[in-house]
């Protein structure tokens, strides 16, 4: 499945972004003058292919799952908070929910691997991988089975999405530690120094900084993850939750649906989908540069500039709630402003 | 009556800002993972002094006027068009009504000085203090009356919207050449070198950019205004937009009404109304640094950091309808989401 996914993505559709820059220009405005919100209009358009787009119907994924590595007291969250959170994003009580309701999209909570049993409880996508990784200080973090399965659950809830004519999607996350296994991902991707790429997450001081510092650069001696296997990356230093958003970009790519990604660790997820699938990358969006440190590496070594940079570290999709509002922007620009001829608006002066 | 409205602004209510960031920081997110919109909920209370703020109604002033200095060449378009921009914001054409329909915001357009007798014409504000200014290269913009008349214009509708229960405002601004009074003005204001804040506008090549800045030294060296007469520096540089906004901005802050500001004019025009008053300063919020060089150098002299950083030179008020969209998810934030306690989510480990 992974393997036919990405043989089936193809690159942006570069004569569709050049019309539609043409067309920006008649519009009544001094060309180039609404800056990043007619390149992002051109990069729907490539990315789609629909010259004419609608407003897309939009919905953050927001992927929840625990981290063994927790247990080395990385966090300065209880490891409970994530079972604890989902239900808060089930009751509409959390950040990413006002927002995202902000900007009308949906709010998908996909439990991939938080470490408690839910039941059946309205309204989560169950599709458990484990209950939590294994602590990627002391093991590989999961099996490679689990990171194909987290792969193809990200892959799948794309397709259905597209099936059910969602086009436009966010990354959300939810797992207390993710910045731990996301700085080791950033760290390998990149080959920067883990210390250069681990921030503060949650809010730790001083002490647990460094101690998260150390136990990502003792993981990554005892397991040393090859950069050219983004499944070997997954299985020894990933995330469940890491790999459903790795695998969701690569299902979006291949259904042309852009990805409107939010912070650190959707950063992390980038860098393994990009690796099995550089073409993938075409279809992304940062929506903001998060204040966690190291994802600005992950953005520059993802080639992306982010739209916003309003010092948000929270995750769940956040970020991407507002991204999705700039898309929208976009897309009405292109679609509701007048042409010069139309408004009898002189042109230029010659 | 610009002298009463002076007196009547009072500093912003610290006491409500500091409740309201211990009120944030009970609701399920780690301690300021939300950045700037925490800070902008926060400013959001401090300037209206509602503890408990619904989501505002809002409101684009957009003032259009002309400029006697175009007749130097230093726009890449005709004068005509501000009065053919008129018709396509009542018609609902422009970008400006696209980003304000976006966000929910009412655009009302004022003709404060076009050079273009429209009669009656169904949703114009009509309050026309000339057929545009006089030519600046050759002498003063305006008759002094013509400068208190234009800021007693934005006074007035700044006090009428909060009558009306409108209690956001964004500024807007059309008029072909503004940006050139817009320098002047930034330049007196801030004591940067012309050339410096001088920048291309609607999209002037380098002759004319060249030609736009000798314009600028020259009506400096002719006028002499004084940087600590806000009226003079109006009278001899100023446009009627730039003087209406800074009217509006005065009228908001006497009323308590934040005003998201535009770009480059806009920042021309509170670097006028600061100088009347410098406590208005704390109510105003910046939409975005915009492409126009200049502009940095007045958000620096107003000490006020931009939210947006889009590449937008476009003017009309489109930044700030992007301004309101976040201060509505602020306040959504504020408002709407859960506590720790609400949710049973654990606070951080102690």
């Amino acid at each position: 499945m992974l393997e036919a996914v990405i043989r089936k993505i193809q690159p942006a559709d570069e004569a569709g972004r050049k019309k539609v820059l043409a067309k920006l220009d008649r519009l009544t405005k001094p060309v180039g003058s609404l800056g990043r919100l007619e390149e992002l209009a051109a990069d729907f358009v490539a990315m789609t292919g629909e010259e004419h787009p609608k407003v897309p119907r939009s919905a953050i994924f927001t992927f929840a799952a625990d981290h063994g590595v927790a247990e080395e007291g990385v966090s300065a969250y209880p490891s409970a908070v994530t079972a604890q959170m989902v239900f808060n994003f089930l009751s509409g009580g959390a950040a990413v929910n006002v927002l995202a309701a902000h900007v009308g999209a949906d709010v998908r909570v996909v439990d991939i691997g938080v470490a408690h049993e839910f039941g059946l409880l309205p309204g989560l996508i169950s599709r458990k991988v484990g209950l939590g990784t294994r602590n990627l200080f002391r093991e590989p973090a999961m099996a490679r089975n689990q990171a194909t399965d987290a792969l193809e659950i990200g892959i799948s809830l794309a397709y259905e999405a597209a099936r059910e004519g969602i086009s436009l999607l966010g990354t959300g996350d939810m797992g207390i530690g993710n910045t731990t296994p996301s700085a080791a991902i950033t760290a390998v991707m990149t080959g920067r120094p883990v210390a250069e790429v681990t921030g503060r997450g949650t809010g730790i001081d001083d002490a647990t900084h460094a101690r998260k510092i150390r136990v990502i650069e003792a993981a990554l001696q005892r397991h040393r993850p090859d950069p050219n296997a983004p499944l070997d990356v997954l299985t020894k230093i990933g995330g469940f939750e890491i790999a459903g958003l790795a695998g969701l970009i690569l299902g979006a790519a291949a259904n042309r649906t852009p990805v409107v990604l939010d912070g650190f660790i959707a950063g992390a997820a980038a860098l393994i989908a990009v690796r099995f699938q550089p073409l993938c990358r075409e279809y992304l969006i940062a929506s903001h540069r998060s204040a966690e440190r190291g994802h600005q590496v992950a953005l520059n070594k993802l080639g992306l500039k982010p739209l916003l940079d309003l010092d948000l570290r929270l995750g769940e999709g956040t970020g991407a709630t507002l991204g999705i509002g700039l898309v929208q922007a976009a897309i009405k620009i292109l679609t509701h402003m007048a042409t010069f001829d139309e408004a009898g608006v002189s042109d230029k002066l010659s």
